[in-house]
């Protein structure tokens, strides 16, 4: 019997190369949406909207009152209430409530997802890595690994993720795909300090992010399974699908 | 003194990102576009003309007496005389002879770097690497390594090579660029074998090779500074600049 097979996008601007309608996108944004969606299910959010502008966010907070955040270039988008750190979406705060978030990159990819036709959609980060995995595994469906990156560059932080996704599910899988081997030799080489790594590497995102003060968050965001929820993709929201150890 | 950057476009998809027009680019097609031009050149061939067309190098081919040659998919493309592997071309056959080129994805990239603006580009394979780092050291201009990839897919074997020259010439340039320094870290773990690093990583285009009897030709784009010149690109033609050392 033929496995399913696993690709891996390394920038939204390579996406179109893949197949997106019979498969499994997982979008990547690890630093820092796809890692705040996880954060806000895994603390009781109802659910998340990722929406592609500033204005679409505004108009829904006022629509459903919902809480408005995002981010662009890194900082609070100018009208929208909070950020796009882990840490201002505490149990104490989250719990009950719906949070539309935009971002950089993050969101953008999921759209352009949908607009490919993309039906079967969750998000991937550090936080819930195994979540993630055990849902690919279980599903046993082909799989596209996509990754956000920085305004369309390849970025180190979104495919050390890939990697580690391929590291722990390729017995499964047909993996004729450059990008997904490169990307499990890169975290093979990372996981036993992903934080230093990125520092090694002098990654763009992580000088991004430290000019802004965010060590702690780009810490956070490399943690494994902390929050360990599988955010899937229905009627134009996240919402969480526990995983079955979680 | 503000030092000229360095930037990997590890896909023709995303050379749009980087601008061509003010720096040296790098074409880069290991397997085998880029092989094949820096040993024809080598072996004294008057200069290499490459064209995106399979027809077109028909047309000069006969309207200026030279060898044709090229693949699409790998193989020798109909109504050519010679393929795309550095054997067909010894200094006993190409000596004073002008080649006429095309590839499925070298050449195209090539043609997409000019239709972009750029104007100072040169072609890199692990046959000339030290000629191609000693002319970008000596340049001392802002450079981008441009992989040509498969079919707008990734591939192992010219990121690795954009990482071997991020390894050799680091030092000189401001490297703020994910794609630098994976590529680097990657080349890092393959250098002492390239080749067993190609099967290890189960590299896609290994495989093509594989299957079409070619090991030979692998191993052998894989062999550093066996034809150390430098294709420079002027007047729609690719010639040589013999390396300071060569």
């Amino acid at each position: 019997m033929n496995k399913p097979t696993l690709y891996t996008s390394l920038s939204p601007a390579l996406l179109d190369l893949y197949n997106v309608r019979d498969c499994i996108v997982v979008v990547i944004d690890i630093l820092r949406a796809t890692s705040t969606i996880a954060t806000a299910l895994y603390n009781g959010a109802k659910s998340v909207i990722p929406v592609d502008s500033v204005e679409k966010c505004m108009r829904l907070g006022r629509d459903m009152e919902c809480i408005t955040a995002g981010e662009r270039d890194g900082k609070v988008a100018e009208g929208l209430q909070y950020g796009n750190s882990s840490f201002e979406y505490p149990r104490s705060f989250i719990e009950g409530k719906i949070l539309v978030l935009t971002t950089t990159n993050g969101t953008r990819l999921l759209h352009m997802a949908l607009a490919k036709g993309a039906t079967d959609i969750i998000t991937g980060s550090f936080l819930n890595l195994s979540a993630v995995c055990d849902y690919l595994i279980k599903e046993n469906k082909n799989i596209i690994l996509a990754c956000a990156g920085w305004k369309d560059k390849v970025n180190v932080e979104d495919t050390l993720f890939a990697g580690a996704v391929v590291h722990r599910i390729k017995a499964g899988f047909t993996i004729n795909c450059d990008a997904s081997n490169m990307a499990q030799c890169l975290y093979e080489q990372a996981k036993d300090d992903l934080y230093e790594f990125m520092k090694k590497m002098d990654a763009s995102h992580y000088h991004r992010l430290m000019n802004f003060g965010l060590e702690r968050d780009i810490r956070h965001c490399l943690a494994e399974d902390v929050a360990n929820v599988l955010p899937y993709y229905v009627d134009e929201r996240l919402v969480s699908l526990r995983s079955s150890g979680g």
